[in-house]
Order: C-alpha cells, then structure tokens, then sequence
C-alpha cells in the first residue's frame, strides 16, 4: 500500500483525455446534435474508433440518444453495433433501418452476430438471422445451440486449419490463395483427417521457418482445446493463466468447432470482475452508470430490502436489552462501535476470500490453512481494538466494568467476523452458488448480531 | 440478475477441476515433498505448466516451501520465475543456486526480467543484471529508466520491424533468414529510416498476401502508438478498447523503444480490478490469500483504525442525545436500523461511481447527469424505505409520532448516502487520489453521524 501511494499520476504523460475523442470534438458532435445536422454529426464522428462513438451513444441521456439515432442510424455499422453496451442496443436496433441493420449483421464476426442476438426475442432474432447468407447463419445457429455464458457462444466458427503433414511452403501456399480468411488470426489449427484438432502452429513460427518444415515439427507446447460446454468464466481463467492467445474450442467428441481469441477472453475477464464487485456491493450486476433511474431502484430496492431484514433482526437483540439501556445510556452510545467494527473486518475477510475463490488462489488445497490464518488474524485484531476501545471508554466514561465489557465484546466480534467472513463465502462456493452473490448481507448480519448481543449481553451479566 | 441466478454450474461440462493439476497428482506431489525425494517431485512435476507450478510454490504454507524449494530450487526455470507472485518472489530466489538463478534469468524476454528486478534491493538486482549478455541487460536498463508502473517498464525490447517500402515478399525473406525473433509476436511494425513507427500488419494478412504487395499497403486502421510514460492502467484500458493484440512503444521523440502484447495487458487489468475491490473493502491491495498472519494483521489494521476514529464520530454524536434514549428507549433500539440502511445505499452508489471511473464510463460528459440520476434514486429509495419502516415501527411500537420520525430521517438518510456515494469519489478524482482509496470510510461516515443525527434530533424536536 504504502509503494502505491507513492505512485503520482502527474509523472504520467499520456493520460485518460489522450484516449477516445478530445472536449473539442465533443463540442462539434453536441452543436451538430442541437443543430439537427446529420452531415456535420457524420463528418465529426468519421474519425472515431467504433468502440469511442458506443461509448458516446451509450452515455447520452435517453432523449438525446434518439435524437442522436435519427441522424446517424444510417451509420451505424456492424463494428459500432457489436461494441454497444447489450443495456442499450435494443433501443439502438429498434432505430436503424432494416436494410442498414441487415448489412450491418453481414459484417460481423459470428461470435459478435450470437452476441448481439442471443439477448433479442423471436422475431428480432429471426429477422436478424434472415439477413445473414445461408453458411453464417448455421454458424451462428450452432453457437445458440450451446448454453449460455458458454465457450461455444463465445467462438467464432471461421478457423484457419491445415492437416498436420502439409508443409509450411504448403501452408503458405494454401493461405495465399485462399479467398476467405478471418480478420484477425493468429494460429493455424492442426487437424486429422476426422477434425480433431491435434496442435496450433503460431503464424510467427510459420513465417520464420523453412518451407520443408513439417506442420507438425512446429506445433505449440502450450496446445490446449477448450470444451464448448466450459463455462465462460473458465475460459477467461484458461487464457490469464496459460497466456493464451487463441484456443481452438472443441464439441463433446473432440471435434473442431470453433476457436476463442484472447480479446474476448479479456471481455469475459473484464465482466466477472465487473459481477464480483457489483454482487459485493449489494448493487445488480447489471447495474451501469447510464441507466435510467427506475431501472436504478430495481435493481437496488431487493438488496435494501435484505439489509433492512437484518437491521430488524440486529434491532429485536437490542430490543431484548431494553432495560439495560435504560439503566445505562452508555451503552446505547457504545454499541454501534462494536458493531460497526465487526462488518468492517467481516467484510475484509470476506473480500479476500471471494477474490481468492475467483482468482482460485483459494482452493482446498490450502482452505484449512487460509481459516486458521483469518481466525487468527481476527484474534490479534481483536485483542488490538479491544484494549484501544477498552482504554477509550475508560478514558470517556471512567467505567473500569465498562471498559472490560466493550474489550471482550470487540475481541468476541472481531473473531465471529473473521469466521463469517471466511466460512460463509466457502460454503456458498460448496453449494455451487456465487459466494459474491448473498455474503455480504449474511456476514453483516452475523456481526450485528453478535456484536450487540456480546456487548449488551456481556454488560447485562456484568454491570447491572 | 434473474438472467444470471439462473446460471446453472452443472450445466457446464469442463470446471475448475479440469484445469491444472488434479488431486491425484497434487497427492504425489504432497508425498514427494513430505519423503523428502527430489526425484519423485520431479517426476510430478514434469507435465505441469509453468503457471500451475508457480500456483502450487505459492500455496505452500511458508516452511513447507522452504522444504520444497529445498528439493525443487534447481529446477526452477524462467518460466516458472517469472509466473510468481512478487509476494514470494524473493524467497525463492534466495534459494535458488546462483548458477540456476543466472540461467533462469537469461532464457527470460526483457520484460519479464524488468519485473523480476525492479522490487529487488540493489545488489540483488546487479547480481542477476551481471547474468545478462551486454544487449539484454541495456534493454533491462532502459526499461527501469521509464517510471514504475509505466508502458516503458511493461513493454519488451524485443521488436520485429520492417521499413514500410518492402514488398511481402522481402519481408518472408527476411524473417526466414532471421536468426533470432521473439517467442511470440503477431504483427511486423514498420518504420521509416529514423526509427519512427508508421503502422502495422498482421501476421495474418502478410501471409495471405501476393509477394510483390507493399507492407505499406497492408498496414492495419487501427494502429496506434503507446507513450513509453503511459500509465499501465491507461494502458489496459487501451488495450481492452480497441481489442488490440501488440502495441509499438515509442520514446518522447516518437521513436520506437519496444511492444506491448495483450497478454501483458490482460494481467494489468486483472491487478486493477483487484486493487479496486481491495481498496474499497478497506484491505491493503497488496493483499493475498498467501500471506502470513502478520502481513495480514499489518495490511488491516490501518483501516481498522480509521474506522474506530469514525465510529467514535458517530458515537459522539449519539452522546449528544443520551438524555433524549434514556427517556425513549425504543430510539437505541431503532437508530441502528437508520445508519445501516444508510451505510448500504451509500455503498451501493459509490462502488458504481468507482466502477464507472475505472472503467471511464462516468466522465464529465455524464457526470452531472448521474449525479442528478443518484439523487432522484436516494429519494425514490427513501421514500420507500421510510413507509416501510414507519409501518413496521407503528406495528411495533404504536407511536404514530416515532413512525413518523424514522420515515423522515430514512429520508434524509438515504438522500445524504447517495449525495456521499457520488461526490466523494468524484472529489477523490479530480484531487487525482483514486477514488477507491478511501471512499469507503468517508461514505459510512456520513451515513453514521447523519444517519444517527437526523432520528435522534427529530426525535428529540418532535416527540420529548
């Protein structure tokens, strides 16, 4: 932490403003939108990356965007359309022209046309497939015949292949004449005679190599398929771990279906962190920053509903204790402390543990060893707020009795934290749920809980 | 979120388990290590990747590594080395025989090296820069001279370039001839005579082209350069952005010094994510599921401690109304419930401001659109949760009047938590502190004294 901080974004040259579009563009893009001018809205936005003007259509308010899509959804290409957020592109399809949305279908990749489809109804779905011609749009139909948020929705169908006893002056013969090829490759895959895919030989070996060079003499190490059935999440693991930079994705009896290439695998990585730090949060994983705001309260008012139903229950054990507070006003004054103390460790233990099961640095093997660890952790911090508070109260209060109660409650607290936080996100991973998903609310629950009932409790058997 | 609560592990065919190594082989493994039989361990060994092997030295609890090391250091490759977490990292180097070290070092790419040596003390780093040819240990040195946490330390030195007049098939010629080319590279970058990059083609598309085209001719739209001085971050994102495989590094005179590829990129933006969902946990980012409990009680005490300061701020502030609890106790009872609807709602908002920073969605485009948006959601939440719990309060109770004095300060609570969640962070960022850093305590801050400021001072106004 402290070499971080060190880190002093003013010694950086290049920074956030010398990405995408410059303010001076965007005021030329806004005068156009005001002025309804599609020819300087055109002229201004020719120069953009496809990925930069999403981003511009998806940060504009509702309203806007439609005035927007009146005067540039003639525009609107394959590439822009694949790189609009799925929140918005419905609205965005439903705008364009149905000769200029089919054309821009007919560019895509087919991973970006199941992509842009899988999230549409019937007849959206049915009127985009019809756009394709016939060999695309089987492609596209046998990635929607695998489940979702699979390997096979991800791949792409076009795969560069060569048998594994053609030559590389063979080879590159072959790609020379071939009319079609993907626009991005970085591998030639190796099949049998039965499309197996056997090994991958990278286009830098191929080019640096003799033309008598046996396909099969330069094949990778690091070959490895992936199942069409692997979750996504999987793959992106696949290719942080092994550096992977395409991998041919395999149907259940080994065959060739399709390959995955790392830009996508780095989408893929992108979203699961994005879901982990939603779910923690207790915010839709759905949620971005252009919703609208009722679109906003649904997706926050079930996790505020939860919390409230925790607050009850912390609220009914303090309610148990009553009269105690009522015989001693401090404790009301000092219960939160404890409490508060417990969620904030609770929820660092947590924290650790859910990044450790998705980065599966947290794994059986060494799970024993992480719960001594975070037992142990929580014991010495308890042990270190405990006699801070103990010393606060008495320095506040001048209560010897007191003082000893909050030490022993935070120590008792600070330990349930360091269990809660640690068992429950494991247990939830057992049970094949996201320990993202529901920790949060059932750790804190635990340390209200807890928190009030041994400080209330402890001062009740103790004090009065 | 119903969409995804709806995935069904079971569904997908190839899982965690079927990555890295199975529970057998780590069962050899374990055994190996406790007879103490080098040989065995390196027969179990053998077929893992580097990677795994790395995953399994950083699991090792610390003395069992010791006695691991003690049988495997002579093993340990560059490959290995470098696929390490620097919390470790220097352990084992110790461990390593220098000979071993000195090779290992050698078959590393630059940029691997550059990261092994720059969180070394200076005679470890001499030691293993003294290992290197003269060529290597200048591109090592030339790297170290940009700042940390820049392109120039990510890149590598290794480059293949071509001047841009060369025809296809010059530059086949060329790479055939080449002795040395790196182990991985997917574009020829061109330049023109004074070492400025100029474009780039793909692999793919010099392989599929006629010999006598132009390189210059098939240079790729999409080329862009990466200032050595660019932060890592900024890198990432520019990689994730435009889906860009390898990037040219250049110089301040916009000469080229080395490439970036998008493996490297795809790591960087996993320890972004990571230091992000750490930081807002209030755990030190460094934080691993591997560390010691010291390192563990080191990195969350400091957070601990600014949490007690904030809690004694809101329990000072229910100091000021002791009077008013111990004639009403039902207020003690409540209050709770008031900060912690507060706390969560803030959290919400702020870790979809910080996620939105990250990720560049939220920018001065939108930002007084969200902050409107956040706003309207505090409001709608409140109202809500106010009839909700003025409802549950009259059940409970029976007093219209105290009813009456949760549902305004759930009010004023939530509105105050949205008005935290988005400014803080957004303040954060315009200071250029990230906005991850300490949002968190802040935030709760404000939902704790005006969570427990507007209850317990209405209820003191209206009902005593």
């Amino acid at each position: 932490m402290a070499d971080d901080s060190q880190r002093n974004e003013a010694q950086f040259e290049q920074d956030e403003d010398d990405f995408g579009p410059n303010a001076e563009l965007l005021a030329q893009i806004d005068a156009a939108i005001d002025a309804g001018d599609s020819d300087a809205l055109n002229a201004s936005l020719e120069p953009m990356h496809a990925a930069d003007i999403a981003d511009l259509i998806e940060r504009l308010a509702a309203p806007r965007r439609r005035t927007f899509l009146e005067l540039y959804a003639r525009q609107i290409d394959g590439e822009i359309l694949s790189e609009i957020d799925e929140s918005i592109r419905e609205d965005v399809i439903e705008q364009m022209p149905r000769e200029v949305l089919a054309e821009a279908v007919r560019e895509m990749d087919s991973d970006d046309v199941v992509d842009l489809v899988e999230d549409l109804d019937q007849s959206d779905r049915d009127q985009i497939l019809a756009a394709l011609d016939a060999g695309d749009r089987a492609a596209v139909q046998q990635s929607l015949a695998y489940p979702e948020y699979s390997a096979g929705r991800l791949m792409q169908s076009e795969v560069v292949t060569a048998p594994e006893h053609w030559t590389v002056g063979q080879t590159i013969r072959f790609l020379q004449s071939e009319e079609w090829l993907p626009e991005q490759f970085y591998h030639v895959i190796l099949v049998d005679p039965r499309r197996h895919a056997t090994g991958y030989v990278t286009l830098g070996r191929l080019l640096a190599s003799r033309h008598d060079t046996m396909l099969r003499d330069l094949a990778e190490d690091s070959f490895r398929t992936i199942s069409a059935y692997a979750e996504e999440g999987d793959v992106a693991y696949v290719f942080n771990q092994y550096h992977l930079i395409s991998a041919p994705v395999v149907d259940r009896h080994d065959r060739l279906v399709g390959v995955i290439t790392i830009d996508d695998a780095m989408a893929i990585l992108d979203e699961e962190h994005e879901e982990d730090i939603l779910r923690l949060a207790g915010v839709g994983d759905e949620s971005t920053i252009n919703d609208t705001v009722l679109q906003t309260v649904g997706q926050r008012v079930p996790w505020l509903g939860a919390n409230i139903v925790t607050a009850l229950a912390a609220a009914s054990v303090i309610a148990i204790f009553e009269s105690a507070i009522a015989q001693l006003v401090a404790l009301a004054v000092l219960m939160p402390i404890v409490a508060s103390m417990g969620g904030n460790a609770g929820t660092q233990t947590l924290t650790v543990a859910v990044r450790g099961l998705a980065t599966r640095d947290l794994s059986r093997s060494n799970a024993v060893r992480v719960v001594r660890r975070e037992v142990t952790v929580g014991l010495i911090n308890g042990a270190i707020f405990g006699v801070v508070m103990a010393g606060i109260t008495m320095l506040w209060f001048g209560d010897p009795g007191l003082a000893t109660v909050i030490g022993l409650a935070m120590i008792v607290n600070l330990l349930v934290a360091a269990l809660a936080g640690i068992l429950i996100p494991l247990a939830l991973n057992k049970l094949g749920a996201d320990p993202a998903l529901a920790s949060g609310t059932f750790v804190t629950m635990m340390t209200d809980v807890i928190g009030f009932l041994a400080f209330l409790g402890l001062a009740t058997a103790v004090l009065l």
